[in-house]
């Protein structure tokens, strides 16, 4: 395992990693006697270090040969700290308000020194968890998305560019194999790493197993997963994946990065808000019916995606007598028509969107990673119960997703179905 | 042959070339003081030399760095040969039968030495210019496309394998321009290159480029055949890419080979072969009416499509529980579940190759290059009107092909729209 040139970080290492790197020492000022260490990686794959000194701070990332979480038992490349690496710079290039700076990187070593997203920054699914609000969260997450998907496509960059750039993140092969067999397949089939809130979910989880159209449904958003390098995507764009404070929203980890289709990274995001709004009831307690958070879950919903539609529009019209490769001008070359393009797009994206994130929706129930919001309800069954319902959304979703053509039609739908099921 | 660098071929350089190669001068035997030189290129991209002695022959096939036919003014690279020499011997492998082994490739001088496809082996366009009947032609080219589109798609490789050879080809991309502009740009718009039946087919070309629903629909095709990275296609699969005798049929030419949709492949093959169709009428004389003639063509495009259905779905059955990625037998894992997913599948491959198809069609009748099927009828009036009816049909296909369940129904609507406009 041990490559040229790689070595785990400790605390020790990482200090003379830090003074050997003057791309980190700047940041923290020239004595670095006082740093302040601290490992907060909570996710599978990596060890993060936040380093403070009295003159500023940095966050080192390091990749792992393997699935932290699982030890070493599942091997994963370290390769895709570069291809992090990539999208974080692109992306920061993209939108430098909601990307946090790359300040080193280190390919032998699988290291990232960036950021640190200082406090009151929290994981916004811990917010959502806590029921707090973010006005900005929509413009700002609609923005992100909006530029990084737009920019990184043909309706903007050449054939060449593209094919350049889709060439080189199919080097991330490992990471796509992960998402293929944990959000389309594992919760499919029998698999020993699946998992639900049993035995409540039992029925449940057969269910998923045993449906046909289902199955039908998820083997095409699986292909178009595969096959379709429509936009570099960030590739696990859930509510885990992003930092915010009240002004501030900052999208983070993007190791799974790599050209796929748009609407994997949109129905991500939309799909994990879902999950966090059929989550509330279990959050809900005397003090806190979360009623009007419930409400403010769903607008925000709304206005993502219709903020992200407006958006992306706008950079489509503000460039479209550019170099992309898509839309020729010499061939859309009216208003209405140029319209009428723009529309069947993103009716067309709006559906991948929606298949997408019911995909990511019940991989969450079903499959093995779940997420804080419904493990964090304590009584198996309460959970259970809002589990179930969000699965049967998600479902329903994944098989009608053609038929909705608003986002508006999407949540008075989770409304309608929580209604009947809370009954 | 330690060749340096690149330098263009003559006579007198091929035989030194030869005499240098042994891969090549094997082939020929050891004296090659008789060598009979043809140059043959009829293409616009390449030279192409016959070489024969009294002991055998090769073909060797050298890309220029521009096109041919364009003088040095359309700088194209002479890389294409890497990619035609790698698909050659991809699909090679995988249908021996019906493409032309490879003896040699040098990729400084960018030439191909390769088996000589002897006489009576003729251009199938030539073939159906004359009027000849190929009774195994669907079969071959069902047997190719089925072989050659399978085993390079997710059906059948795994994602590792699959990303690595989509990478690679890419690199291929002014290949893929040059498909993008020919095909999906310059037919749909004012261009210097574009050229047709004029002044009759005037006001049909201006329709073309006035008609907002069929460029609604290129876009969508445009966008799939620079996105979707399905299988390694041809990628220029029309009647001028096959060779054939009676019992021969063999597939040349794959410079353009890139991962792409499948469709692309299928349906330049048989929008070709209903090119074909149209312009029989122009072909007939006293002699011959070529009704039936037409009648062969219409059951070769039925029967390829139909015996491909057949073949993809046979090789799908045979390998549903290999290594393929896209439909895991762990998921697809009752007949009937297998049998619709493969139903689901090859309805939307049907939708798309018939798209292509159409594409391909009216590219050859108001874009740059033209095909000799047409180009032969020397009354420009009567060729007009065989254009004109290939072209209605094709503006018809693009735009209504997904109301087609059938093969059958696609060769109905040929007959019937032939039948109204010859009236």
């Amino acid at each position: 395992m041990a490559t040229e040139g790689f070595r785990p970080l400790d605390e020790k290492y990482l200090v003379e990693y830090i003074k050997a790197t003057p791309a980190l020492y700047l940041k923290l000022g020239e004595k670095l006697d006082d740093l302040q260490i601290k490992e907060v990686g909570d996710g599978n794959l990596n060890f993060v270090y936040i380093v403070v000194s009295s003159k500023g701070s940095v966050v080192i990332k390091q990749a792992l040969p393997y699935i932290r979480g699982m030890g070493e038992s599942w091997p994963m490349t370290k390769e895709r700290a570069y291809f992090e690496a990539l999208a974080l710079k692109e992306n920061g290039q993209l939108c430098p308000a909601h990307v946090p700076e790359v300040y080193h990187f280190d390919r032998n070593m699988s290291v990232i020194g960036m950021r640190y997203l200082e406090p009151p920054h929290i994981i916004l699914r811990k917010g959502l968890i806590a029921g707090i609000e973010y006005p900005l969260l929509a413009e700002h997450m609609s923005e992100y998305m909006a530029r990084t998907l737009f920019f990184t496509s043909l309706l903007y960059l050449s054939t060449t560019e593209h094919k350049r750039s889709v060439a080189e993140f199919c080097g991330n092969v490992e990471l796509c194999r992960l998402t293929e067999q944990v959000v389309f397949s594992d919760p499919y089939r029998e698999s020993e790493y699946n998992r639900w809130t049993s035995p409540y979910l039992d029925p449940d989880a057969k269910a998923v197993r045993e449906d046909d159209a289902l199955k039908l449904e998820v083997a095409e958003l699986k292909s178009m997963f595969c096959e379709r390098a429509q936009a570099l995507i960030h590739g696990d764009l859930h509510t885990g994946s992003v930092m915010v404070t009240r002004d501030s929203t900052q999208i983070i980890d993007p190791e799974f990065a790599f050209y796929g289709p748009m609407g994997f990274d949109i129905g991500a995001f939309l799909g994990n808000l879902i999950l966090a709004f059929f989550a509330q009831d279990g959050q809900a307690n005397e003090a806190n019916d979360r009623k009007l958070y419930k409400e403010w879950i769903l607008r925000t919903t709304e206005e993502t995606w219709n903020l992200f539609k407006q958006k992306f529009i706008a950079v489509w019209d503000e460039h479209k007598d550019g170099h992309g490769d898509a839309y020729l001008p010499s061939i859309y070359n009216k208003p209405e028509l140029q319209h009428l393009a723009q529309e069947r797009y993103m009716i067309n994206l709006f559906h991948d969107a929606l298949g997408f994130g019911a995909a990511k929706m019940i991989r969450r129930i079903v499959g093995v990673a779940h997420v804080e919001d419904f493990e964090s309800i304590k009584d198996a069954r309460k959970r259970s119960d809002c589990e179930r319902r969000a699965l049967k959304f998600a479902k329903l979703l994944l098989k009608k997703r053609r038929q909705f053509q608003s986002i508006t039609e999407v949540v008075s739908a989770v409304r309608q179905l929580h209604g009947q099921m809370v009954e």
